[in-house]
């Protein structure tokens, strides 16, 4: 099995830095989920992260709203909590309910404090290749890429799907690690076209067995991040069984991309840590 | 000449038709230039922009800082604009003098009244693909092909030039219109692997003679933003002579892009007001 690209132990090793890394700290990192209503998926991975922020040692704070709050009441406490210097970390736990406006929630959040990356301000910066805090998922892909040595540069990485939480912010860490870069989407005409000239494939659809053995190249890398739920079971976006051996290199689903964002969530909240512990 | 996109004619019909727009206005748009030093070549483009402005009935302000001027005295005179409510459209001619740190000053323009659309805030909701100011170059590429009625939907755009000015926003502006992108530059190997597939080809880089006639497929449709200058003589990315037999439509240099520009920079500075003006 050694073609598999194992997210849940790196995930593992990750934490395992962070958590030596903050006992050199002074203080401990805050890291804050605010989370609106009672969608049964999110408290689910509230509590994750909550499980893994404490493992590793940052005070993790949730706090919960019902649905029928109101932006201006989130928006004052999102505020509190950027002038909170205890706080290193702020998110809100997505979807949240419809009648909330999310971009204005998001964009009262103070950029150093984004630690899902999801401001303005921080998109911006990300294409304009200034340091800032990069969406975890994303960075995920790219962290899992350089741990298991894979050359980006001057390769040709194949993007299917356009989302603004994955498949955007991808093409601009490909981009500068020097990849050419193709982004693909549901209105691409003849996908295979595109996936089988692909070095590296990275397939962020959700929806499974979208890529099958005869879409893509021999000796490809291929990075999962499509996670379909259908009778209790986890699928990615490829076909797993039937591309296994044709690829050098792939992330299985579950355990591939997933643990990754979690563990990059950390990693961004220690970011946020560093950086405002140093600019005093 | 029927293949050619004569950019020209089209900025004349858009600042015509921004010059009836006006006239329905209460008030007059304002727009200000600041220039920081004496770069010859920036002068001339403030004059022409200056020129243009003018002819359409906008308020035109330049205002020139000596090239040791502080970036906290531009800020401050940045803030005093951006509270100017007879002012619409801010930007800072660039490049700046080194020493001056541009994001800073860039990023101190209200997002409103940043009609260069440079500012970490409009890039980013560029990518989210929310109402924004836009940046002129990449928004006067998509008018010359809206105008030319060249059809973007399901089409393999392939872009050479990974800038922040033009080639990643325009990355954003063909997903927009549900094209598959390909993204190319210095460092790509094989670029004419990529280039022969283009429906649109989009050349960016500022290298005289880049794409030959082989690079490309018969009917594709090219955009030339390359601006070279050569003993006092302008040419394009495009090797134009030897490759206008295989294209459908192509933009010369002058008379292509360029002329966009600055008719984008115009309509840019008439949006903003009308924001201003419907949202008091």
């Amino acid at each position: 099995m050694d073609k598999i690209i194992d997210g849940k132990k790196i995930s593992l090793e990750i934490k395992d830095e962070l958590k030596e890394e903050i006992k050199t700290f002074k203080t401990k990192p805050g890291l804050v989920v605010i989370q609106i209503g009672d969608d049964s998926a999110s408290s689910v991975y509230v509590k994750s992260k909550q499980k893994s922020a404490t493992e590793v040692g940052i005070n993790f704070l949730h706090i919960k709203y019902e649905s029928d709050v109101t932006e201006d009441e989130i928006i004052a406490k999102i505020k509190e909590l950027n002038n909170d210097s205890s706080i290193n970390g702020i998110i809100v736990q997505l979807p949240i309910p419809k009648g909330l406006n999310e971009k204005r929630i998001i964009n009262s959040i103070a950029p150093i404090k984004d630690v899902d990356g999801l401001t303005y301000e921080n998109i911006g910066k990300l294409i304009s290749n200034t340091t800032s805090l990069i969406s975890c998922t994303p960075l995920g892909v790219m962290e899992l890429l350089s741990r298991y040595n894979v050359e980006i540069s001057k390769k040709h990485v194949v993007i299917v799907g356009r989302s603004n939480l994955v498949g955007k912010p991808l093409i601009n860490l490909f981009l500068n690690e020097d990849a050419t870069v193709t982004i693909c989407h549901s209105k691409t005409d003849d996908l295979k076209k595109y996936t089988e000239t692909a070095d590296i494939l990275v397939v962020a659809v959700g929806k499974k067995g979208l890529i099958t053995a005869d879409m893509v190249n021999e000796g490809t890398v291929i990075i999962d991040v499509g996670i379909n739920k259908i009778d209790n079971k986890l699928y990615g976006d490829v076909d797993f069984e039937e591309v296994y051996n044709k690829v050098s290199l792939i992330t299985p689903v579950p355990g591939g991309v997933g643990p990754m964002t979690v563990a990059m969530l950390l990693k961004n909240t220690i970011t946020s840590y560093k950086i405002m512990n140093t600019s005093k």
